[in-house]
């Protein structure tokens, strides 16, 4: 007999989403964005200027930072301090390549877009929870600067989500919580656009390997998870427009 | 003529708090601390064990964590890296002080209490803002140790709270927020027990001084302050335990 | 009209492989594996014990490290210094995990295997030619304990190999060399075991996205090149037995 | 009956207070400063220039560094290393904030004045002793501009001298020695100007609290320390320039 | 009876010495330098401009990098991070000084000339090794830049080449292999330069003291290695050029 | 013509040595050691055990810091923070070198000795002054433990004194004071025990090469050199002792 779920979901449902806005009256945009019961404070800042490696030529640029606060998690774990972990280090760059790809860096300019997430709480899909929300709060900035009239159209190109897919008894499910998470075989993480085309795809299998045939259920069940959180990132940038 | 709040507050008036609870289901016990617009999340990790100078003496020890996230103020912050700020270390070390105030060490018993004060938020007062809230995490964590049979009774033997008291045109006000803050000639930090006995009293008048007058008036406001503290901190403190 | 590989190479031909044996006579076994004009020094060291998360458990561990040398690049790179760059954490966290695969930790003990990689020129794909170089040291190692009744029989459990497939001009070319990497649209690193099931598979699309069918042929591609290199391994391991 | 000092003295005195100058020639002022057996190198360097949130303000900026030789403890102390412990840090920020308190940065036009503390030997009170010496070799420096007619007249505006104070079976004692310190209930360290304003006020209870009334006695004993100190530092400063 | 050689050399003999070229494509030159199973990759990189105490002096700059792979030894070491330790330091401050002796720094104009020895297998010597070898690499480069036509003549003022002796049982041997090196109670480097004058000379006795005679004995057989070191640095460098 | 001496000493001179007792009342033993105008307060501590590469081996060990104040040089020169900087790290191993060879490590059994040497004033010569300094604090450290009753002997096999030499227009000269020491063609730095036997001998020609019948003048004039120190030291632990 395959995988029960613990909360009683469908190979194929994702845990439900919710984007909690204007969190912090400080940062230029700001949602707490949940799964289930991971939570991601999402918050991006704008600078002007780019890093060095950029200057003069025209384009912006945009960068992540992921940490976890210390009780994000059953058991306390303690700061990332001298040097951050090669997981953080990971996730970070992730994200950060993730939402590059949402943008336009050349209509953006020479400016340069921080992405901050923090962890409030861990129940697994930290890193595409904070992509997911992270886009929200990054169109959301841009919106600002067009109705500004900082900037004429925003730079976005795409929309942005991701979601992963782990293998249970052989069999794939969607949007592993933390008990499915550790008993996984195989974890799939699936960065994809609104036209449906894949930005990234890390799947790692280090106690167990993987068919093809496998990758390929594994990328329908994100294709579809991707295409529901597509639809809750527009009624949350919907909502907060009006 | 005097200064005008910019909130339209007396000078003796606090902001208006809150705590917020049963954010961060992992944490032993968690709230959002909210002093007008400044916000600290203060969550409790109780662990067995004392720190290695404690070991063997019976005693157990109770210590803080201090951080600002990057978005909490108007102007993002860098993540404190390599190595913390004089000034993130003063506080985390007051407010270890002034929650150890708090707390019979003896009948605690050989626990470590780590308390941690993540700023969401910061309008000035996050320090006092994190000790006042940083108690009523501490006690309801020691409450549930009771409950659970633990511990016989509860090791805390005062409740603690914290504000500052500002001069601003040579007059005293209660619970600077930011635009006061900046103002300010003097600012005085204290922390008081709920028999309005001082723990700490930290002034610094460093492009002014001022007067022993001046101090008594200060403290007259801060004592003042501190028994409506106590009192939303009994509050929460009895919602939360029925 | 296509991409021409700056090498004449055709789209699904791997560059030419070598593994130059008995380089370093103090590790227990070493080879500079080079892929084309990659050069990257395997050495594989074995000690007893293992981290503390494993002792007890009778299970071994096996962990990577990664460095190129300042001058493996035409610009000379500054050494990781204070803290390893987030591309080398990634690296060789994704070499660690891969030959780990290889492995059945319970048969290997409470040994704890380290990998050292270090790229003395680099020209793309140095670290899959990392964890391919890295299998034919850890598989000899693994035979010297079997050659000197430590264990009885190798705890190998799968060879694996590793291959990079990029997307130019929209098509797919296995195996990339600097001049075509930088020019890439995608980026996938696909490590395969000796059955060709997936071990890991990371695509980027950082610039670009990806289609379903674009990931299947580059994949198939993938595993086309990872024959070879499976075979070439063998016949490494098969000259050095003899 | 009550506390009997160690050293025969009353509460209300001050240990013995030399200034021993000359020390270093290198240095453009530095005095040995002893308070009893504490003893604490002070020397101060002019440097043009101010840190970069000052440049072009017109103003001029001081700091102080604050360590302790490894043997200046009857326990020999590790030096400090990679980062400060969080007391050196406070300690150097209070010795900073003070000095700066004694000198009009405006008048010093864009000059940094470092002072660096360095503890010989001891006995508590080093950071009371640091200010005390600081300020010598401070407004020392600040006459040799002036005779130099680098500066029309010193920048000092009022000269800054710090005592402690402790409460020992509930009454207040005049400059602790270490033996004091370490069974003192509260520790508070006061530093004032030559009016006998208040610059900075420190007072920490952690294993007990103290009522305002025992603040006020100790702040009388503070100031009439204080007082003598500023005697003693006039004293110097006349015969140095003699 | 004397000190018998584990590899049956006369005491006054050498090592056998090799420079393999063309090691690495991209350095601007670069040797693999061997004195029996001493092997150091020695690559040089030139770059324009100096550090910041040269700037505008017109004189140029040399400093080296020196560091052994984890493997290079019968146990493998760790790579040195966050520090290097006192040892690396000392070598690579000492490769330094004896390869910027034989530049005239003024004719070599505001270039910075880097050289990296990175020990590929350690048997005693590797400090030396780098120095001949690497001054194999710098005269290399210079005569590329000549050729050029960057440099009207080589920069190069004389040859430089270095060798190590010992004192066991009280006798000097030359050029220590390993099981040699562990055993001496001296351990004497000498650089010198192709008039046989002294450049460096390091003698240390930690565990025994040396007379002044044996001193004279031991820089004897120095300068007679250092002899044949040059001859082989010659016909290295002529093969190059022809 | 030749060189002539800014303080208007012979060649072969020594400046004035003094050591000054008493200094710190904590440290088992301390002196401030002054060769002229340079002084280096030598400070020693004795701890039981020994680092871990020596336990169980009956043998004891002697390790040294070295650091300068601030303001110990004419331009205030950056503590060392984080990273120690290559020379004091040579320095201070070649400290604990000089002085290890003062002890018999069995017969003082496993205890660690600490030797601090830190510069309060340095006019050159510092490490030579630290090592003959820190010799008599050993000496009188170890005098003490005899004295204690908890050594039978002192462990001290030989007196160590160490002293600068420098060649200035191709002449010898002792004891460089800072104006001769950047004027210096070579540096030679010669440790020796009190039967006149080298020690360590470390000589550097950067900008020079030296002949060996140079290298002999240098090292007679430092063995003259060094018999007054040992004198000196003689002198200074025979008035220590009465």
């Amino acid at each position: 007999m395959s995988w029960q779920r613990p909360d009683g979901r469908q190979p194929h449902q994702v845990r439900s989403v919710r984007f909690e806005r204007a969190y912090n009256r400080f940062a230029t945009a700001s949602v707490v964005a949940s799964c289930g019961d991971t939570q991601v404070l999402c918050a991006v800042t704008l600078q002007d200027g780019v890093p060095k490696f950029l200057e003069g030529s025209g384009k912006g640029w945009l960068t992540a930072e992921y940490r976890m606060l210390p009780t994000a998690t059953p058991q306390r774990q303690s700061r990332e301090f001298l040097k951050l972990s090669g997981r953080t280090q990971e996730i970070q760059r992730l994200i950060g390549r993730s939402l590059r790809a949402a943008v336009d860096l050349e209509a953006l300019g020479e400016r340069t877009i921080l992405i901050d997430a923090d962890v409030l709480q861990a129940d697994a899909g930290t890193r595409t929870t904070a992509i997911t929300g992270g886009y929200v709060v990054l169109a959301e900035a841009l919106n600002q600067l067009v109705a500004k009239g900082v900037l004429e159209r925003s730079p976005i190109r795409h929309a942005v989500a991701a979601v992963s897919v782990g293998l249970l008894e052989e069999e794939p499910f969607l949007d592993l919580c933390y008990l499915e998470d550790v008993r996984a075989d195989i974890d799939l993480n699936v960065v994809m656009n609104d036209r449906l085309e894949l930005i990234e795809i890390q799947g790692t299998g280090e106690h167990n390997s993987f068919s093809r045939s496998q990758l390929n259920r594994m990328i329908d069940l994100a294709e579809a998870g991707i295409k529901e959180l597509l639809t809750a990132q527009q009624e949350a940038l919907y909502s907060s427009a009006s």
